[in-house]
Formats: C-alpha cells, structure tokens, sequence
C-alpha cells in the first residue's frame, strides 16, 4: 500500500500536491538523519497541513516576507522547526536545499528552533513552549489596533491592513500555563482572524499524554470564548488524512471572525514510519537508518537517495509565488485606495514603517521642577501621556496594576469588544490602553506578539517583582531584538508594608543578566523623561524601566555637564550613567577621594553621602547609573571620564542584590546593597534597618578609600 | 438595618458567631486604617467564610499547628492576610489584638502577607498570585503519597494521614497560567480531598473584572476534571450572606471524594462598607475615617471604638480548642491504633517527622571509576536510583522531560490514578514518579507544596532554561526555606543543537541571586553524587542542582586533599569550592601562580589548561567550585586556603554568563564565560566558536598573571 491511500480527500490536493507532501516527510526525515540530532516526528506528521496553510490558505507573498498585508504564520512548536523550514524552502521564501541540508549547524540559516531575524518567513522565534501561542494573541492584538490606527471605517475583511494569523500548536504548548493567560484574553477579546491548529497527537516526550494531560481541552477553551472544532484523521479507525476536512475547518475558522478558532487536529506522530510513528522516541530524534529506509519505501521513494526532491515537485510547489502575486496585486489595488482617501493615515504609516519617530516629539517631553519629591513612577505617567499625543504608536497597559503602575493614558479607550466596557473603563476593539489582567506572563508573551506583528511600540507594567512571571517572555525578546517595553514599578524594599513576597531583591542583576535587554532605573522625574526617551528611540531591543513607588527628590541640574556649583543636566542619563555631582573640594573639582555609584532611588542617597563626606573634606563624585548597557556602549574614553581607573575607591549603592556592581567597583569598592529578602514595614525602616542610607554609604566609601590605600 | 439581617440562615452560625464574624470586619478595617495601607476589601467579605472553615468546618488544633493529623488552610491571596490572622488570632493559636494592630510593622507576627515559619498557623507564603492555590495542589499530592507510604491499605477516610485542603482562591488567583497548570493536574490527579472557594467578587485592582477575565471559569474547571458548585450571595438580588447554602456546598465537596472541588463564591468585597464596597478602591486601602465609621454604624460597632473585641466574643471563638481537642483525641485513638498495627511505617514515620536520615544511607551513593566520559545528567539518575531504595521519602518526576533529566526511579509507578496508565508508565495513587506534562511553574509550585505539607524530600527535572518559567516559585521556596529539590539539567551551550532558545546563558548567575537558594553544578560524576548527598542533608533550604547533558570526564583523585601528585577527594565538594588540582612546580605543592576556578563541565576545561599552563613552567591550582553557597557558609580560614587573597592571578571559567564571577577574581582576574546568547551547532563547536576552552583559559591565566604583576 502506499501512503496516499490513506489521504482520502482529493478534490484540494493534486496529485503533485500529495508528491510534495511526502517529499516533505521525507526530507524532514533526512535532515535530522543527516546531523544525527532533531525532531522529525511532527514535521512529518504536519507535513499535510502545513503545506496546505501555505499553498492553498494563506495570503502571503514570498517575495517579500515583509509584506504588511500578509497572514503570519506562527509554529508555536519550535522545536518542529522543519515544519516550517521546509514550507519556506518550498514556498521560495529564499530557503534552498542545501540549507536544509546544514540543519542545526553552525552559521546556517536552519537553527534548531526557528530564530527570528535570521531565516526569512520566520514571523518569531519560538521553541520555549507556550511563548508562540501566547505571542500569537498579540499579533492579532497589533493587528487589530494597527488598523484602528490606519484604517477604522472600513468595512470587516475590505481593509488592507486586515489579515489572519495562523498557529500550529502542540500538546506542550497547551499545557503550558502562559497559553491559558494568553488564550483567555484571546477569548475576551473575540480575536475572530486567530486561528489555531491544535496537532493533538496526544504524544509528548514522556509518550502517551494520558500519563499527564488528560484535560477537555475543547470544553476548556470554548469556556474561554473559542470556537472550536475536532478534525480527526483517525476518525475511521485507521489513519486517514482528510486534507478537505481540515480545509473546511480551515475555511470555518477564518469565517468565524467574532471569536478566535480551535482546530484540534488528530494526527498521528511521526507517520508513516512505520517502527516508530505514534511514539514519543520518534519526537526528539533521528529515525534511524533502517526505519528511515521502511518509511521511504512506504511513502514509494528509492531508500538509497536521500534529500531527494523531484523536479516537477519543487517547481509546482514554488508556484505558490503565483497565487501570492495575484493575492499582492489585489492587495496593492486596496492599498493603493486607501492611500489615496486616507493621506494623513498614510503619512503615519509610511513614518511608523520607516521606524521614525516624528519631527520635534521630544520637545513634548515634560521636565519635572527641582525639589519635589515625585515618584519616578509617577513621573513615567506623566512622560507616557505627554508624548502620547504626538505617539500613536505607542499604547500599552497592565496586569490589573495601571493605578500602580500610572501606565494608563488618559482620555483614552481600552482595547477590547464594547460589551466590556465597565464602569471605569471605555472599551472599543481599537482602543489604546491595554488590560491584561493579573496575567504578567502573557502581558509580556502578547506584548512581544505585537512587536513582532506591526510597527507599533507597546509597553506593559506589572511590579518589579513580578518579572519574574515574564522572564521567559522578555529574554525572547531579547534574543529576537525586539522593542518590548516592561514598565516595572515598586523597584525595590521601598514598596514598604507589603513585605518580603513583593519586594525585588535579585531582579535587577537578574535582568541585567540577560544579553540585549537594557534595564533601565532612573534616579528622579527628569531621568524618567530622558530614560523613556532613549527607549522609544531605539526599537531594536527591549527595554525594562524599573520605578520607585515611594517619592525621590527632583535634582536641580545645571544645563551641561557637572561642574563645581550644578550637578550634571539629565542629559548625561542617555548615556547610561554619567557624572551627576562633581567631587569638589574648596571650590573646584578635583580628582574623586571616592566615586558614589547609584541607581533609582538610591542615587538620593549617594548624594546626602557626598555632602555628608564633604564635611569631612572627603570630596565624593556621584555618578548616576540609570542603565548600565547604554554605558557599556559607550567609548573608553567616555567610560573613562566617569569612572577613571585610577579612582580605586569606589561604592555602589543599589537597594538590590549586589551581584551587579562588583565588576564596577573592583577590590577595594564597597557595595551598599541587601544579599537578603526584605520585610514588612515602611520603607523608610526597612533602608535604616538594612543600612541603606547615606550614612551607610559614607561609612562605606571611608571603609573603600582605606581599602584603596592598601 | 444590621448587617444580620441579610444574613438568612441561622442554623449554623449562632448569635454569637454572627457578632463574631462582624467583629472580624470591624477588625480588619481597623488594622489597615492604623497602619494606613493594606488589603481590608476581602477580609471584609471572606469573614463569614473564614470563620465558617475554622469555626465548623476543618479539623484543626490550635494547641498545635504541626499536627500531621490537620486539615490545611491556604489563602492564596496573600494580600488579604488579615483574613488568615483574624482567624489566628480568634481561635488562638498565638495572636492576640496587639499583632493584629501590629500589622504591616517591623518585626510583627503580622506581616503584610502571610510567612511560612514566621507565624504560627501559616501553613505557606502567599502573596505572588497564582502561587498558594497552584501549591495547594502540591498538598493534596504530599497527603496521598505519605499515606500510601505509611498506610495504604485503610480504606478512604479512616487514615489517621487522610485530611483535607481547603483554599481560598481569588480572582487574580484563577487569572495566573501557575494556577492553570496546577488545576489541570488536580483534575487528572482525582486530588477528592482539594477544596478552593474562589472568592468570586467580580473585583481586582483596575475595578469590575470584566474589563479583563470574562471566560466561564466554572466550565473551565469542569474541563479539568473539577466538581464545581456555586454558592451566590447576591441570588436574591439584595446581597445576603447564606453561610448555611456555603456549608452545605463545603460538605458536598469534602464528599466528593474523586474529584477536587471548586465552590465559587459570589461575595461582594468590602461588604458592608456603605460607599466602597463592590469597588477596586477598597481592595488595597484603608477604608478612610469616615467610611470606617459608616462602616461601624452599619454594624451595630461604636464609631468612636477602635480594635474593640467583646470578651464573649473571643471566649466564644477560642472555644474552638475544644473541637479541635476532642478531633485530636479521637485521630489519636486512631493513630495509637495505627502504630500498633504497622511498627515499620510507624519507625519511618518518626524518622521522616525527626527530619532525620536513615543510618548509613550514605554507603548506598555510587561510587564512578575514574576516567569515564559520564554525563552529570546521567550520573545524577544513578544517585537518585541508588539511594531510592533507602530513603522512600524521596520522590519526584519532570516536566515532561524524564528521560532528558535522568529522574525516573526505575521499577517503580507512576503517581495517578490507574486508569491514566500508559503503555510507558504504570500509575496508581500512591506512586512515586511524578509526571508534570509541560507545565514547569507547576511543577515547581507543586513540589512546594509537597514540602510544606509532608516530611518528604521531592524534585522536579527540566531543563536549566525552563528555571526562567519556574522563578516564582524557586524565589518562593527560598524564601520560605523548604527543601524542594530542582534538578536542572541541560546546563548551558552544552546542549548543542537545540540553539539559542534551549542554551541557558544568564541562568545560573539569575539562579545564584536568589537569596537562600543552593545552586549546585557539580564538575563529575562523584561530585554529583557528593552534591546530593549535601542536597539531601539540608532539608531547611532549596537546591537547584545543575547538570551537563554531555559527558564529561570522571576525575582521578586521592582519597585527601589535593596535594602534589593526586587530585583531590571528592569531600571538598560538600564545603561548596575545594582544591580540585595544586599548583605544582618541579613536584612539590607552590604557592599558585594563578587560581582557576570552574563549576561543572568547565571544570575539566580548568584541569587541561593547567597542564598546558604547567609546560610553561605556570603553576596553576584549579579550584572546583560545585556551590558557593556553601562555600559562603565555610569559615574564613578554609575560604583563605582555596582562594588565598594573596593570589591575585584568578581566572574563573564557566559556560555561562560572567556576572557570578567578578567578586571572586578581583581586578587582576579574568572571566571565560559567555555574555550573549548561543547557537545551533554540535556543542564542541560553539565552545570553540566562543573560545570557552582550554586553551582559552590558559591564555586569560597569562593574562591575569600580567594583570596582576602591574
């Protein structure tokens, strides 16, 4: 028998069709054969639906894997990354075979899980599971507020900035906790154009699921609002791939645009190998040689060749292209349209997708007066509704903490169907402030998805504390380079009463710990400003702003860098950290006795301490320190010139693990940190009764300079 | 109008209880207006609940809050503690007004949330949302485990280790992913004696929830596999307190006793305050003088009275000794019975309490040749095998990843019911490998919940990235000081193929700042079995213990410390860093030229290079560095000995980010580590690729020789 008797449905593939899907399994299989490590089994098992997503269901143009009239497409299953390879490689998405050949080698183009910005066609960099599915909300979160942004009145499905997104999603995907944050906000939100293919092949790594995932899934998503349906490929008893069944399904989901879509589909792992399909050992490696030659000569290809791909099937799978030309062209049509009676719009879009920001916004930054004691939190709402105006690209909210996290924009809708509106909050579906519920992992996760879907710039807020639930979701972002915002206010024990379980002790030198995220902890309102600033200009990275609940002092700057009278201007914070307060001695600056370095709140102190050493004929320089990546980036020179080697003495205050400043004040510096948890108590208790004050901080610089001395 | 009239049902609250539980309200408001912040909105309402499950419903002692016989009580939202500590307090378990007025301050029994260990009665720490309701689960896992260990055969009910979990779950609670995960394995798990009132008030900080969570949470607990029941105080349209419609429901869900029971309670928070009740405003401040007073008045209190406890009243309440005296006398009867009938059970039951080890459990830790390429991974699963037969209470299971992370016992079942047995796995209730799915917070939260609940030692695998989706809970257990067990393997680039997304980079220095965290990451297959013997011996504090996928070189050591011509014994390991290598010149023992520190798979790395380093004429000592957190614990004199401050020349090594290291090189010191993310290729390429090798740490060892020669 060969393995197309199995596939009963003929009417959507061609015989071609049916050729290039095994050719699918087969080279899926190959691959991993050939570097000897992998996942083979759902890329051959998913090769039927895939290729139908690309060939026959999705608009996409795979000329231009950019285009922002395209569905996306989300393998939330990354590590089923061939699944998606091996469509971009038939599509023409600028895949060969010889890449897929170098799968999971060095420098090519076919990691092993899928990394955005390296492979074309590739919409996110999944493989941690739950991370795509739960991203995928916030692509149609995107896309639902970009074309609110763009293009309101027109009419469902005429606009061009509507598209669907496409899921394939795995058992582990469903379980994980962040996909149920995710998918009940999909739900409450009735994203109608997400659509997610459940490959419900009930076998994980540990085999049979039963043995943990035994769960209703349907029953469980219809109850957070889904429209679900079951396409069982085993429906007959035996394994039958009805394509035309999926393909309705398909087409019910997409038609179904008041909810988003649950297809779980029944598939059976790994078929057609005939040892091994159905099992968890065909999940996570290669076939092996003989069962990798019984699956060929099933699927009626020669055992002896291997990456074997007919002529006629790449070429009739390629022609994909056509179906996106004309798909493009039409496109183009409506685009076109909708420039020409929308100009304003149009010069908004042609700016966001330039990645500019527009002429002069900077000058609507607020600056804060000197003296008052503000929340930098605080602060941060006022920089967010100051720009806002001038920003339409920027929105975002919080995870039931907006009040707390002062994350909301005035005057402004909620995102979200009206019959949500509350007595509070005005809901739209193209609403601006965002409300993620006490949801912090899938606040990050959607976040990210809207960063990766449109050129907007979204932020979410939550505790400090609670970056702990994001952590998987912001190193993607980092890893992916994307410009995430994570507002995180109560950056420290100085959130007071509410103790030890909400005060951040290690998160900042554990954030500052993941590469290409910028932790940002700015010392007083106009650092805020600068700090934000700095942010939206650079989109590429993500960003976290840790903010104090508690009030800091504004500083009274003078207009350029610190001398013998001012402190430095704010400006120096977009170089991460800068001199704020000269060391001074009768009146002139001199070379520092000692360096005070601070971040956030702590800077206050560092600056007491300065006064305090004065008095002592000590001269002390404060340096503020509002994001240490932006200093790395900077020129020695200009490192120099803050931190000059030859000043050993040196004390870093931070009410946080001191993990993080070691490397900055060297063997004879002191650390005025907490390397414990706090405690239940006002804030101000806590920084005396863990000597965080500035009398500790001028107790430590005398203790460094000794040490310097020795 | 007084409150009582809304109350309908007398039968089970007498007038007394009815003024108690208005005392409780009063109580709460008047806490959080001294202090001037807190949470008085639940306790407020759950008051009646409360009361009713200490008052009537769980069989406690307050006499003794260790009694093993106990129902347990967690309040998953922790920010309402008050409504813990009002129920402490009225039922005498050691607070008394004056902590009650003492909340939120310095040094008080009463902290702003609930701590494990630092108030009688607090069965875990609560507060990080999600967390108490997904660990619940972990005690309903812990009672079934320790009473088919210790009394399988009695039937259901009649064990004197059979008790009940009750739970007060919140909105926010129902919201988190953790508790998502956690709720699918309660429903798979059949967890009959699981019982959460989820107080459904329709209210969380950003106000009326619709604006966020509009999912049908009863069908999605149907979906799981719950018994779900409502209980709707507002039924009548006018809100009325049915305590007697709650009771009923909390009998019918300690009957069920195959499924784990969900009762949402339809509550109004802040209920009666006349202005704030029913609104986000009163969940997280204090009332405010005025409202306070109406609130009084409402009541029947005198406005002008502030803490005031009728004497009747607590007399009245603390006579819930006698219930729980005449409970204990009874289990005891059962007990004493119990012991007579299994002398066996009854000796591993007093050592498990004693918290002791079984005597010479130690002999039974293999022991690997030398010169064996072993993964750690690999020679962890023989230590967990080979010590299982003598310590039953060591048990656990992966997040879907047994066979990766090497945590299987072999011959043993599965922990779940038997009709979830796999063709892979034999399940029964009672088993002893756990089996997570891919739900890793879950895991970890449940895992706290076995160790807070029963004197069992248990871990749970995945891999070292997947720390980043279990931080709140490892953060948790540090911070309670409980002996979960975390086994991380899959510990760095290591990993190979799988890329950038599975590479763990910033883990282990993220990991190493949580405070009261042993992070272990042993360099051999004897270290390995060394680290768990200290794991196991510190049941008062969490381990993650790190381990390499590939295999890694067995070293050859003397049966002492390292010395001239043999490495040293593996003992070291257990005061966290020891002298692996010395530093010798011409045969004899020198004063280092260079230290090189490493943990894990770079040890050996450390080893090559000091051979390379010692051809040229570089006397180098390779330190191994399995725990620094131990090492912290060692005195200053054996700190001395391995790192002698005299040695400035240190270079450590470590596939992982630098961030660790810098406070133990110092100035002159180099780091080999890697501050970016890793790649997809074989894992002996990216350690070259990113010059994490041998050659590289000879070559920082010149340099810091350099280094500290200037």
């Amino acid at each position: 028998m060969t393995a197309w008797r199995t596939l009963t449905v003929t009417e959507i593939f061609t015989d071609l069709d049916k050729k290039a899907v095994d050719t699918l399994r087969v080279l899926a299989a190959d691959a991993v054969e050939r570097v000897g490590s992998g996942h083979p089994g759902t890329a051959m098992s998913l090769a039927p639906a895939a290729y139908l997503l690309f060939q026959k269901v999705m608009r996409h143009d795979p000329s231009d894997p950019e285009w922002i009239g395209r569905d996306r497409f989300i393998l939330s299953p990354g590590h089923s990354s061939l699944t998606l390879y091996l469509q971009l490689y038939f599509s023409g998405y600028g895949l060969e075979l010889e890449d897929i050949q170098a799968l999971r080698t060095w420098g090519s183009k076919t990691p092993g899980h899928p990394e955005y910005g390296h492979t074309d066609g590739v919409e996110i960099t999944t493989g941690p599971l739950g991370q795509g599915l739960a991203s995928s909300v916030g692509f149609a979160y995107g896309q639902r507020r970009l074309r609110g942004l763009l293009d309101p009145e027109a009419d469902a499905g005429t606009s061009p900035f509507d598209h669907n997104v496409w899921v394939i999603a795995s058992d582990g995907d469903l379980q994980e906790g962040v996909t149920s944050e995710a998918s009940s906000l999909a739900g409450h939100q009735q994203l109608g154009n997400l659509n997610v293919i459940w490959d419900d092949n009930k076998i994980s790594i540990e085999d049979d699921t039963d043995i943990a995932f035994t769960e209703d899934v349907m029953a469980r998503y219809e109850a957070y609002g889904w429209h679900v349906q079951r396409v069982d490929w085993l429906k007959t008893g035996n394994y039958s791939e009805d394509v035309d069944e999926l393909s309705r399904a398909l087409t019910a989901a997409r038609e179904e645009t008041s909810k988003p879509s649950l297809i779980a589909l029944r598939t059976v792992i790994g078929w057609p190998a005939p040892g091994k399909q159905n099992t968890g050992g065909i999940h996570g490696s290669k076939l092996g040689e003989e069962e990798l030659a019984a699956t060929k000569e099933f699927l009626g290809f020669d055992a002896e060749q291997h990456f074997h791909v007919d002529e006629d099937i790449i070429a009739h799978a390629r022609r994909v292209s056509e179906r996106g030309s004309e798909a493009r062209a039409e496109w183009e049509k409506t685009y076109a349209s909708w420039r020409d009676n929308n100009s304003d719009a149009a010069a908004l879009f042609d700016r966001l997708t330039a990645g500019e920001l527009p002429e002069g916004w900077e000058d609507s930054l607020p600056e804060f007066p000197a003296g008052d004691a503000v929340a930098t939190r605080a602060a941060s709402g006022k920089v967010i509704n100051a720009v806002a105006p001038l920003l339409p690209e920027l929105w975002g909210g919080s995870a039931d903490l907006a009040g707390s996290n002062n994350t909301l924009i005035a005057g402004e809708d909620s995102f979200g169907p009206k019959t949500w509106s509350t007595g509070k909050f005005s809901a739209q579906p193209f609403g601006r402030n965002l409300h993620f519920g006490v949801r912090e992992h899938a606040a990050a996760a959607i976040t990210n998805g809207i960063q990766l879907s449109v050129p907007l710039r979204t932020y979410n807020g939550t505790f400090l504390i609670f970056s702990d639930y994001q952590r998987p979701a912001v190193r993607l972002a980092a890893l992916m380079g994307i410009g995430s915002i994570f507002v995180w206010t109560h950056d420290s024990i100085g959130l007071g009463e509410d103790g030890p379980t909400h005060q951040p002790v290690e998160q900042l030198a554990s954030l500052r710990a993941i590469p290409g995220l910028d932790v940002t902890r700015p010392a007083d309102a106009n650092e805020v400003a600068l700090v934000w600033r700095e942010v939206l200009k650079r989109a590429d990275r993500p960003a976290g702003i840790a903010l104090t609940r508690q009030g800091v002092p504004t500083f009274a700057r003078g207009a350029s860098a610190a001398n013998a009278d001012e402190f430095g201007s704010v400006e120096g914070a977009a170089k991460g950290a800068y001199v704020l307060a000269e060391a001074v001695r009768d009146g002139v600056v001199v070379e520092p006795d000692v360096i005070l370095i601070g971040t956030g709140s702590e800077v206050a102190l560092a600056v007491d301490a300065r006064e305090s050493l004065a008095s002592k004929g000590i001269a002390a320089r404060v340096v503020s320190a509002p994001c240490m990546e932006w200093f790395a980036e900077q020129d020695a020179t200009y490192r120099e010139s803050v931190l000059p080697s030859a000043v050993k003495a040196r004390v870093a205050v931070e009410a946080a693990h001191p993990l993080s400043w070691y490397q900055y004040v060297g063997d004879a510096g002191r650390i005025v940190g907490l390397d414990h948890f706090g405690g239940s108590a006002d804030y101000k208790e806590l920084y005396e009764q863990f000597g965080i004050t500035a009398d500790g901080v001028a107790a430590a610089a005398e203790d460094s300079i000794s040490a310097a001395k020795n």
